[in-house]
Formats: C-alpha cells, structure tokens, sequence
C-alpha cells in the first residue's frame, strides 16, 4: 500500500476513529488503526467491540492495500510531522514507513487480517436530524446515565420515535431527564437503548452544525450514525427501558418560576461546601415571592435568597445540589418553572412545550 | 475583623500566596491563608515553612483583626462569588461570614495565633533585576535540576554574583545548563543555592513585564525576592555547589552550527520512538554539510538530515533525546552552535558572548 494525504486531513480521520479505540484492551489488534486503501477511498477504522467508526479521508493511492498500525503510536507520529503531504508506504512484510518532507519514521504494522470490521446495518429509510440538534440532545439528557454497570439499561439512554416525536431518557434511581423533538418527517415507531458511552464519544465527533444532518438505521442489535465521511455503528442495550410516562405527573401543589441563572450559580456556590462523604442537602423555602436557599455542613453554611413568582402552597424541601445543578445546567431557557407535590414527592422542571422535563427526587433533611 | 475587598483583588491575592500552601501536610495551620488587617494595610501571607508569600491587596479595613482560614475553601469560595465586592466579617469566636451581594457564607477559622509568620530578611542594598530577566533565566535552567533528594544541592540552582555578572545553573549529573546576564550596577559578590521548587513557583507570579523590577536581598539562611505588592521568602540549601568552571571548556574538535527549530522539531519527534525504560539515544553524524539524525528503538526507527555548516573533523555521537530537547528548548537564538571533542566528551551549546551554555554528556551506543 503507498498512499498520500496531507498531514491534517490524516489528523482530523485519526481523531474521529480513535475514539473507537479502546483505552484498556487485552486484544492488541483492539489498539490499532485500519487504514483501507484497497479500493479507491481511503478509509480508516477502528472498533472496539461495541463501537465501530469509519471515516473516509481524501488522499492519493499510489497503490492499492490495507495496513493495521498502533492507533497511539501511529497518532502521536503523525501529529509531530511538518504540516505538508504524508506519504505512508507499506511492503508486504508489514514495515511501514512514514514519510513527511525530510523526517522518515519506520514501524511495524499488525496483521490487518486479524482488525474486525464493523457490522453493516441497512441503510434504508433511515431518518435524519441535524447534528446540531443531536449533539445538544445527548448533552442535555447523558448526564443522568447511572456509572453503575450493576444495572445494564441505566447505563444506556432510551431513544423513542413514537407519534412523529424523537424522545431522548435517562434516569439513574434518583433523576429523569427527558428531551423531546417533532420530528419533520414521518418514520415508523421505534424504541431502542443506546449505550451512554456511544452517545458520549458521538457528541464529541459531531459538529455544532445544524446544516450537517445525521443518518440514524437501526438493525436488531444495532444502531449505525452516518453522518458527512463518517459511519458510527453501535450495539444496542437489550432490554425494555422502563414506563417513562407513568413516572411523570402534571400535578402539582406548588410552581415556582425563578430566574435559571441565578438559582444555578447559588446551587454551584453550595457545592464548595459538600464533601463527597456527607451528602448534605440543600434547603429551598418558598416565602413571599422569594426563595430562600440554605446548606448547613461540617465545613460552614451558606444562605441565599433568590426573587421568584409562586403560585399555590408554600413548600420546603431538599435536594442533591449536585442533581440540581446537572438538570439547571442543561437548560437553555432564561427563566424557568418548578412543580413540587409536597417536601417527599418529586420535583419537576419542565417547560409548556413538553420539549424537556427533569425531574428530581427530593431528600430527607432535619432542620 | 471587618474588610471589604472586589472580589477581583481577593483572587489576584489569593493566587499569589496559594503557591506557598503545602499540597499535604500535617499541620493544618499550614494550609491556612493568614488575613492580617490589623494595621492600615490588608496582606495575605501563606508559608510552607521552606518558603513564605506575603502580598498586600487594596481594600478597606472596616475593623481591625486577623484571621488565618483553609486556602483551598476560602478560595474556592471567594471563586465562586459573584464579581462584586466581597465582605469578609470575622467575630472572636472565629466565625467568618462571606457575604458578596445576595450569597452568604459562613465557615469556621482557624486560630490565627498558631500561624508561622514568614521570616525578616533585611532590605539594605537590594540587587534588582527586571521581573521578565529573572523568569527568563529561571525557565532556562530549571529544568535540568535534579529530581532526586538524595543529593540536596542538584535540587537546587547556584545563583552567583561576580565580576559584575549574575549566573544562575543547574546540573543534575547528566547536564549543565547555565544562563548569565551583566548587572548594570554593582553588587557585593555572592553565591548561594536556591531551592529549584522555590524557583518554580516564583516564576509562576513573576509577570513577564520588562519594567517591573525584583529586588533581590540575601541573609545567611533566607533569601528575599520584592516585587510589586509581594515578597517571597524562601530558605537557602546549605553547602558548597559544584565548581561549575572546572567542568566547562572551550576547545572542541568539531564545531556544528545549525537552526535551532529543525534540530528542535526533529528531535521532537524521535522522542515518540523512546520508552521509558529502553533509553535509546539519538545519533547525530556528520557528513558534508549535513547533520544525519536517527534512531532505533523497539517501537521502530527514524533518519532525518538537517543542512549544518561544520568546523573542523567528523564526529559521530550518541545522546539522551530528552536532553538535547530540554537545552534547544530553552534558547531563544535561531542559529546555534554546537562544539564537540570526542563521542565520549560532552557536547557544548553556547554563544558567544557566553550568556549561556549548555552541557550535555554523551551516551554510548551501538551501531
């Protein structure tokens, strides 16, 4: 295989497909690279097992081959090249040299036989959103995935087609959070599980553009993301996710519409003063138009007042600072509103539209 | 005490003493931040019992008091404050409210008594150099301190006036870097060894501002450095550091000069090939006009050739990467030159006006 790309479009392919490469692998041929030039593309690939990424990079052929080499190793070399044309040249015995203006780097490439390929998935009738609108799903619903592996499908978000509407959940015994989009054409019902992993790698590759639009195929066990030169294929989580929608409750006692920004830099300050072993809460009042917010510590205490509007009974009650925070900060609206029941029963933030809803289990306290 | 300060003068302040708080120790006391607004000025002081920061900030002393609090939560809180000014109110039983516009915090202090003021270092006849000259020479030679306690004295540096001119080297058995600048006035000679940590952190506060001047003074066992609002105080290493003269020699053999930036980058990258535990070194060669660079290690191999202009007979020699990139890194000249005896010899980067040198030991190898 001889083939010639320049330095950062080879840069910017590794850096897509090396986040498929695992970072802890008793399989060696797992840390690798696959770059195909056997046909008249030049791809690279890299797969761990539960995540595949393809990417196709522009470049010459010279000749026509297909090498397997260390993704770090690789990456860290190229990266340190003078920023100009690549030629990349590799004999049947496997040697490999890296060419770039005067510096020459030899290595040794891995048997490419052994590299698994990614699984195909049916590209038909896939549906489509913007990049854009998927990034900001993911980032606005990954935080409350539980980091416990005991429970498989916490670990994974639901991603629901139902009624010409995209749901994205999750939920960690503790939290919700919920984001929902109309879709602008119709696809049949669907509900899957994705791994949080997948969905975490995937919003880093993806662009902020909302004029790229991404390619979704789901197969039984499989959820394939195509998307500019790229495909990212991923198994699905297998099981039901739970009933979302009989978890979720319009009633409430009590509303509260405060300023977002305000409460999350309170909250954000409160945190200085928890440490990781007592979990203390923090305390919202609502009083005359104003929410009184307390945190009492080993370390110190912190009192605020924040102006709001209420509507209905009065209500104290504490919560997981953090959870608060999480759910704050991945709203985007100025203003936002509270539903609490009463100090035992879940607190919902949500907006009219039903585009989002968080919603958050409250905690004991003693005043 | 009562003072009133913004709250960007708080963390200017903060930031500055911070460097002297011990990352872990026992003594709690000595991971506190002292207060002082017992006089007409407001200082901050920090002191890890090897070296002290005191810095003074603008504010207004509402009531007079000290206090000493945790570094790490008073500033995480102060952090956190909105931009505004910040009350910090102090009663006899150590309670310390924070209050900037709506958040309020309370903690508890510590007794400020038990807290080590930092040492006096009489100010007659201070030497000064400008603040950007001292980090400069500071970055140049604190590298190639040595990391290893063992040996107290390589970890420091020598900073020694004579003749008019100050040097500050470092050697840490493998390498010697040395940096020289002439004083425009004269100071008493002296020679003394600071410890490399201490240098490492004033660099971080020292601004690159030609203008502003560090006065330096010097006591038996202390050594002062003045700037701004801030005086640093830190303990000399007691001992007699190497007789530098004696290991640096100005024949040679073999005189290269070559661009710092090709010899830079190119070795930059061979380092890529190197694992911590094979020490594989890079071997230069010269030929006509040109330096030959390579390579071999488990991982692979890399030539490169860069146009020199040589002096005098061939030489072929072996050298720890790292070392040579340290040395290259630190010099600002664009063409430099490099003198060579014998592959067993040291090898010598230095200018002509002698403002620096680097030693670099050559390491064996087999071809």
């Amino acid at each position: 295989m001889i083939i010639k790309c320049s330095k950062a479009e080879l840069i910017r392919g590794i850096n897509i497909v090396s986040k498929a490469v695992p970072v802890r692998t008793t399989l060696s041929i797992q840390e690798c690279i696959l770059i195909d030039a056997s046909s008249d593309i030049i791809s690279l690939t890299a797969n761990d097992m539960e995540m595949g990424i393809e990417t196709i990079i522009s470049g010459e052929i010279k000749e026509k081959g297909t090498i397997a080499v260390n993704a770090k190793m690789f990456f860290d070399i190229v990266r340190k090249l003078p920023e100009s044309d690549v030629l990349i040249h590799a004999d049947d015995a496997q040697n490999v040299a890296i060419t770039c203006e005067k510096a020459r780097f030899r290595i040794l490439a891995r048997e490419w036989e052994e590299f698994s390929r990614i699984p195909v998935v049916e590209m038909d009738s896939p549906m489509e959103i913007s990049a854009f609108t998927l990034r900001e799903m993911i980032r606005q619903t990954i935080f409350s995935i539980s980091a416990n592996d005991s429970n498989k499908i916490m670990t994974g978000e639901l991603f629901e087609i139902r009624d010409g509407s995209l749901q994205m959940v999750s939920l960690d015994g503790h939290r919700i959070s919920l984001r929902r989009i109309r879709l602008k054409n119709p696809y049949p019902d669907c509900r899957v599980i994705i791994p949080g992993k997948t969905l975490n790698e995937i919003s880093k590759i993806l662009t902020g553009d909302t004029e790229c639009m991404v390619a979704i195929c789901i197969s039984d066990n499989h959820i394939l993301f195509s998307f500019d030169t790229t495909m990212v294929v991923s198994r699905l989580i297998e099981g039901n996710y739970y009933q979302i929608d009989q978890m979720i409750t319009k009633n409430y006692e009590t509303r509260v519409t405060i300023n977002r920004r305000e409460l999350m830099d309170c909250i954000d300050r409160s945190i200085l003063l928890v440490r990781e072993e007592d979990r203390k809460p923090i305390i919202l009042q609502t009083g005359d138009d104003v929410l009184h917010l307390q945190i009492n510590t080993s370390l110190g205490s912190m009192n605020e007042t924040i102006d709001i509007e209420t509507e209905g009974r009065e209500i104290m009650i504490g919560f997981n600072p953090k959870y608060m925070l999480d759910a704050l900060r991945a709203i985007d609206d100025e203003t936002i509103s509270m539903y609490f029941m009463n100090s035992k029963a879940p607190c919902f933030i949500r907006d009219e539209q039903d585009t989002y809803v968080y919603l958050i289990l409250p905690v004991n306290f003693v005043v």
